[in-house]
């Protein structure tokens, strides 16, 4: 059995006219979230059809790692800006993997 | 600009009782998914608090790949068995990837 890791799956919609400005605030938290020691895989995703709705696929080695990157100052200075411009909380989920990699 | 893929993310609720059945149909998919030619990810979760809740995060090369996907012989053996064990019809979403891995 493979070593268990933390899956994350956060949906955010843009409240009409800020998607732009969410997006902008969004790609921003790739690279300094890909740097941090405790994450995985950061992918960063917009429906294809509706340009307010952006996913973020996440993996972190644990808990802590998770918890690091709530913690970082690239997430809260995005909360603060971005929060406002949602038109509903975001959607934040965690999973199990049930596949593994051959 | 890299080349787009498609990416697809499907979450399905599996009807109290049937969790286990459905998984293991679910489980099922991922090695001859992953066999198909235009298949370039494919990866199944298990919401952590809700055995009920599945998630699938896949990518495919092109259009072309994802509809060989949907006609193969194991989605439509699959979907014979699963579908009437859903609480709700699955939510198939499209997104096109913003993050580029370096």
């Amino acid at each position: 059995m493979p070593r268990e890791t933390l899956h994350i799956v956060a949906r955010a919609i843009a409240r009409a006219g800020t998607e732009s400005r969410v997006r902008e605030q969004f790609e921003a938290l790739v690279e300094p979230t890909r740097a941090e020691p405790g994450c995985l895989s950061y992918e960063l995703f917009v429906h294809e059809e509706n340009p307010a709705e952006f996913l973020f696929v996440q993996e972190y080695q644990d808990e802590a790692a998770f918890d690091a990157h709530l913690a970082s100052a690239h997430i809260t200075a995005m909360l603060e800006v971005v929060l406002p411009l949602l038109a509903e909380p975001p959607d934040i989920r965690r999973y199990r993997r049930l596949s593994y990699s051959a």
